[in-house]
């Protein structure tokens, strides 16, 4: 039986009595309106651990003013579903109220990590996610937590921020799910009209037309990111966010494709940012 | 035995150990030149858990550019006897490279709480402390932590910061520990040249007078923080950084002593900045 649990308390007696039993607890972090993506991590716990619990909490703090906060898709039950299914066997479910009651002050951010590519064009973005995800941590004293590649930044600041923090934890970042266009598996692809759907998949495009021109010797960022430019521009819906080349460690500037490097790139499609990256080694 | 620990990675198996054992496990954070104030948190910690860790760590992040981070008293060897004979476990001493690592980013803060009081003097200072206990607490994974009531701001930004992020652990905070004049015990106290050793008597002094002023029907705390100010200004080594009369929950200003209320100040004597503090229930 897939336990629901909403009150923080509940969560973590739940988690002691698996403690003290002596089984190893996995936590998959989501915002809910479940894909194969988070599914795929669902199925690595269950693997990997003798407890998986995943949590689905859309977290206001890491939202803008003027983002997507309140049209954010939302369907618990179907989640509950899906979680059921990939053997999840407690979702934590808390409201908003109990996960920031009156009062609350505390903030965990990662400096310079969290200015850059995503975040700026979302500031404070990453420390709502560093904040939430260090509650979540706590509440569940997981011993692995599972994060999808998709989100390549958050991934990497929370692998800096556990390891700055000594979190007894370990990180599992597991790789992209895509639709059969290549189109990254996302909560928010649900905003698309079937004309953007289909431009949509012009982001997995980009990113594999800049793998192909490094296989063909073109190591030079800049003119990576302008041929990716000019295939995305094609699409009439699409408005490139930002694209960018970087360390896949540490995600500082590269000067040339060497090592492992990391392409990122955001892109409005109609009214929806969405998001994508491919790791290359050069 | 007393063991003396200085890697991280090593003082979380030596505590990984103890808690699979069953054992409970208490945290005494310190920056080391010990005092009674420290020792009695040790004997609390003694008497209430299985093993008792301190921690001695003069930390950077919470000194501020101009602030005494080089001279600050330091004696690992008169530490460790004093800790030994305080029936503590083990001392956990690390070094500021395996704490703050080449790259480290992350920081830990509290709004608002930590910009007021001794906050507006020492900015950055409690972001500081609140980031370095996380690493401490999580490096420990210690069940109960044991804070000094002298650093009465800092125990309410740590109390405050544990509950927002919903922390595995209890705070314990323990009663100043005072010298027979009633200077509160400070490592800082060493500072003092013999006169102003006298001098710094009138910290304590001022906080008695509020108190009995406090008990003679005086409510207004304008009223009461002119007279201490009159006290202290007697002393010629003495200039008053701040003193304020708060609400002993969450630091905000009362307009009459009315409940639990606490009474702070600091007060530098020479170059040496001391604080203190009384509660009144009004």
């Amino acid at each position: 039986m897939m336990k629901l649990i909403r009150d923080p308390r509940q969560m973590h007696l739940f988690s002691a009595k698996a403690r003290r039993a002596g089984r190893t607890i996995g936590l998959v972090p989501t915002m809910g309106y479940l894909h194969e993506g988070h599914l795929s991590l669902a199925h690595r716990a269950r693997r990997d651990m003798d407890i998986t619990v995943m949590s689905i909490f859309v977290n206001p703090a890491q939202f803008g003013p003027k983002e997507d906060l309140k049209k954010y898709p939302r369907d618990l039950k179907h989640d509950m579903k899906l979680a059921k299914d990939a053997g999840v066997d407690a979702i934590f479910y808390p409201s908003t109220e109990a996960m920031y009651p009156d009062g609350y002050k505390t903030y965990v951010g990662v400096r310079e990590l969290s200015d850059i590519l995503c975040g700026r064009s979302r500031p404070g973005h990453f420390t709502g996610v560093t904040t939430v995800v260090v509650k979540l941590f706590n509440i569940v004293e997981c011993d692995v937590v599972y994060f999808g590649q998709k989100d390549a930044q958050q991934a990497l600041i929370i692998k800096k921020m556990a390891a700055d923090l000594n979190m007894p934890l370990k990180i599992k970042v597991m790789p992209i799910i895509r639709e059969k266009d290549g189109l990254a598996m996302s909560s928010r692809n649900k905003y698309l009209s079937p004309g953007e759907r289909r431009d949509a998949a012009v982001l997995h495009k980009a990113l594999l037309l800049a793998k192909s021109l490094i296989r063909r010797g073109r190591k030079a960022p800049a003119y990576l990111v302008s041929r990716m430019k000019d295939l995305i521009r094609k699409k009439k819906s699409a408005r490139i966010d930002y694209i960018d080349i970087v360390d896949a460690r540490d995600l500082s500037p590269v000067k040339s494709i060497k090592g492992k490097v990391l392409i990122l790139l955001a892109v409005w499609i109609g009214k929806t940012r969405l998001i994508d990256n491919i790791i290359i080694n050069g």
